[in-house]
């Protein structure tokens, strides 16, 4: 990819959590990876104009518009960030597609699976970089845990128990918003895509479904007093793997107590892994059986679990939240430069929501869903 | 119950792991509980004559008979205790009902559903006190987990996610035996019944599941050669709940590294219970929020946990497995002086079992099935 | 040592929380262990004679007495368990000896170390068994860390950091009782002694200490007002072994929501190991180094950690408090009939008594004190 | 300060692991808080003038020089950023106060004590800005610990339980390096320090101690063969606190399998708390009694827990290493502008160092040593 000065300029749609995540990764990538190019804050994007200046001045950026559009066309953009709300990702990603960028999209990937769809195949029509923010994948013990899995040093595996609960929705008293929107699939797409996201990225494709999913709270406040509730709070099901493997995947927005339970058990034929993104520098392990000696073990990210090793040379020091941010962007700057793809990219994103949107059907039409029939 | 001489007479039947923990149990209840009569170890009953005698021996039994008829029909015993293979479960206990003892079962309860709807039928006609050895129920912090489940402190249960897994059956060499005969019902009976009881338990009955289960070893050795395995390694299903919890449960004896992995994470909607065996003097406990004192607590067992205190008048020193099996006795023998029903009783182990056998027939029929419809 | 007709005549001084757990384990023991002898429940003591008839009804004793010395002096006693106030160990154990039974006497051994001193030396003239219950040596998984400890698996031992702390006096309006006598030591001798008696059976013996103890409630209530407290409520100390490993041991009753806190890490040249009495079936241990795979690994106790098997056959179901009074019992029972001694016996528990002795003395002194000096 | 252009220059000194992570911080810091002055990654030091400028390009950095005074002398440069070996902190911190610059020096303060001195009466001759990087201290939830300690919630703290305990010089095979330097103080000195700095924080100074510290290596390789060593390889004191609290005091860096375990139990006389730096976004609370619902509570670091909102907005998902440094900028750069002082500056540097050098010293003379005798 030519860019411009030996800098790859930064397009950023957005400015809340995620883009300020975003921000902050761009800003650190340079220091902790050793990589041909340098992201450069270019342009802010978002639609009120004097928040987006105030937001560009915070986070570095160059300079602020409040359309979209403009960041799009802009020829010293190389790569569109997208951070919006879900319903946005779509138009952002085709122009910018068009425009020849390169895109780093939030997930989940779209609104709905046909646009993911389209999205997807708009990606590799293009033949440009594309890499959807599923950053749990980033962390280097998850990087370990898929290699514990597919080397085979655990057998094959044969089972998958994952979860992914938080507490924010919890009260009945949280209102409506983009969450609770029919297009926004509930707790499933909103977090569900997260654990099949690891599901996937440690197994392999989920080739079927059976779910069950329920809406706690029937109607949350709106502004127009109060208003039911289309999606569901919490839903579970039961997978198959193409691989053989089965297990469960539960996904909730309304468990009391919970803030980051993304947590996995993974079973292959002589060890097993165990993980909990509550503490994610920590990896649970057993193999084989030392006859007095047998137990799990508690393995540490470190140097020993690249690209720990880029953020601090000393084990048990951990790494947090924004540190995988920032190992996703250099997995995507290293696409960009490298002529590599990306992963996971759209297509890969598309088939985490094809999974999803197979359990959404399940659950409503109580009965197994084969994901390939969507 | 009219017993001879203030003395409760014991049979046992079957002298193996469960032989033992239900003599050590009646052996240590007069000691623990202060109960209106005392168990006597009669007769113990196993078909080997000098194993029987030597079983008696060893564990206190005043006399030995290897044909269980004559200790059913025996008038010093008051109570059978059966803990024999499965398939001998409902000859043992119909003949011993029919001879107006109380029977102490073993889980499962039969090897058919059809025979533990008899044994349950003939329990109710008869009048007898029974109870069945799901002895995970008797945990002091069980019973504090099921008291805060239904007390409303938590809010209404919304969901139940358990597992019961171990490895006794993780190496493929481990030979056949009544465990894969295809009459135990595979991994789910022999482990699922458990999970299964503490959902009951602590949620109440389960209307349809959804199952999917696999057996990882295709064949097992025995004594003629490599033989073919008809029954789950490993199982999971979704559940509907009657009370409108849904959630997800499985069952593993080939997940390599547990050994006690009996554990479930219980949602209401306001707050959460987690517990697991492994660690079973403990149960995690949230309930609401407190602004900056915000998370689980670690309750641990104790006087305040009855009947803890009448094994140890201090916290945290914590009970034993045996210890489980002598609180079920007490609730037995409580039972049987007082006029009371013991709990779980044929027709709940029944109810389990037939919640077991719908997984069973889902994951043969890949489709829900309703509980009532077996 | 001749017994009367192949039974061991046990007599219990004390009916409280220790002496309920003798009766349990003296109880337990002939069905859990494959003893030569079976121990008889023949004679309780206890000063209040209705209280003594009560409990000996209760546990299961042949008879009841009120004056010790009758069960002292009993033929039909073989071995007499002392569970009254510290003060009286001394004056009924030497009857016993002299008497000729076996003594089992709770910790610590004597009110003060002159009484611990003249105590073991009788024992040792006696010729016969005696035995202190420092009942968590023996925990099978103890045994395991001691295994560890002992055989260079983790190398030399380095490092010892000990703690037993509880929060049974964190009320100051827990009143004076037997516990905050002066003869008692403090919560050096009531839990510093459970400790101290892990770190000998583990590291070896401690040659000298410099300590610091306070007492944080100054007056506790009594019957005649507030009085004075003349013992300490914690205490901690730096501890040198004779084998040059250096530490840490703290004792408190003051520590708020311990209930159990009886923690160790040893550290050796090669590997290092982590227990909490809270969680008294697990052990962690860690050695070597493997490249990538490196941890602690969480060892359970089971049939490979003996005699655990004595109890259950599967692993990680757990013993529980009173299993370890079945151990300590057992172990009793062998050493008397096979004509060994027991451990920990008068004279380790002596050696216990004097090293909290020199703490408390150079919690005085304000200096460090040789534990032999004493 | 009037600083150049509404930028505040940086100049950093060293660039190995702490030169980075420093760089890292005042990268991050103008993106994470809202600063009136941005920080301007302007000269970076390094002996080496080809690594100096490899470090100046990949980290950052506007130029590169060979020689600190240099850098020192800029007119562009308002803070000195010193990671060098710790000898040479005394003469840079001294030219860089003379010059007028904010001096922010890695920890321990300086070689010798009498050094660290002259550096704390340096800086508060100066009136300049000067920050020591104790970064454990900037964790949200040490400052939700600080707040819980001192404002009486757990009520007067009476004891303090603390360790910093790693294996980086397990190995016997691990050569001398500045770490094993007699200037540089063992390990009381590089890792206690660390716990030194957390029980004031928490609990206050440290009046007097008695220590006992052990070389477990007698000899390490070194370029001309096995050479002694002269610094402890472990150490363990029992403190005494200005409060009249006490308590024991643990430091190694032989302690196989421990990355990074800094921990502290803390205990007031109504609760307590327990930390360790290997899950430092936890902090373990209790309080009071809660008769049926006692226990420790898991607290996690959030958005209550400031300034964890400043990385991320939603709770449990976890602040890195790095991101304690990043805070520890904030600090520095608030200092700087707001006119206030920093905290632990130069002066409670010094009082770290000269707690560990009472604990050397009272290691040596086998006694009790005032902090405030040296």
């Amino acid at each position: 990819m030519e860019t411009k000065s030996g800098r790859l300029g930064i397009g950023l749609v957005g400015s809340g959590f995620m883009g300020r995540a975003h921000a902050f990764a761009f800003n650190a990538v340079s220091q902790t990876f050793d990589l041909p190019l340098k992201p450069a804050l270019a342009v802010l994007a978002d639609q009120n104009e004097a928040q987006a200046a105030e937001a560009a001045r915070r986070l570095g950026f160059a300079r602020a518009v409040s359309d979209w559009r403009a960041l799009v066309g802009d020829p010293e953009i190389d790569v569109v960030s997208i951070t919006t709300p879900n319903h946005l990702h779509k138009p952002i990603a085709l122009a910018a597609l068009e425009a020849g960028k390169a895109v780093y999209c939030e997930k989940p990937l779209a609104a709905t699976l046909a646009d993911a769809k389209q999205m997807a195949e708009a990606a590799r029509a293009s033949g440009r970089v594309t890499l959807v923010g599923f950053n749990y994948l980033k962390n280097p013990i998850i990087g370990l845990a898929r290699e514990i899995a597919t080397s085979g040093e655990i057998g094959e595996i044969v089972a998958f128990r994952g979860i992914h609960a938080e507490d924010y929705m919890t009260d009945p008293a949280a209102p409506h918003s983009f969450r609770t929107h029919p297009v926004g699939g509930g707790v499933l797409m909103d977090l569900g895509s997260h654990i099949v996201s690891l599901a996937r990225y440690l197994v392999g494709p989920i080739q079927e479904v059976s779910a069950a999913a329920e809406t706690v709270h029937k109607t949350r406040p709106s502004a127009d007093g109060p208003r039911p509730v289309e999606v569901d709070d919490h839903g579970h099901l039961v997978a198959r793997f193409a691989n053989g493997a089965i297990g469960t995947i539960s996904a909730s927005w309304v468990t009391p107590g919970r803030k980051m339970q993304l947590d996995f058990e993974l079973v292959g034929t002589r060890g097993s892994l165990v993980f909990t993104q509550e503490r994610f520098n920590e990896l649970k392990f057993y193999v084989g059986e030392q006859k007095g000696r047998d137990g799990f073990k508690t393995l540490l990210a470190g140097p020993d679990t690249p690209p720990y090793g880029n953020f601090c040379p000393a084990p048990g020091h951990q790494l947090g939240f924004n540190d995988l941010k920032t190992i996703e962007v250099a997995h995507l700057v290293e696409a960009i430069t490298g002529g590599k793809s990306a992963s996971p990219d759209f297509q890969e994103a598309y088939e985490i929501q094809r999974t999803i949107a197979a359990a959404l059907r399940s659950a409503r039409a109580r009965t197994w869903i084969g994901v390939e029939t969507l």
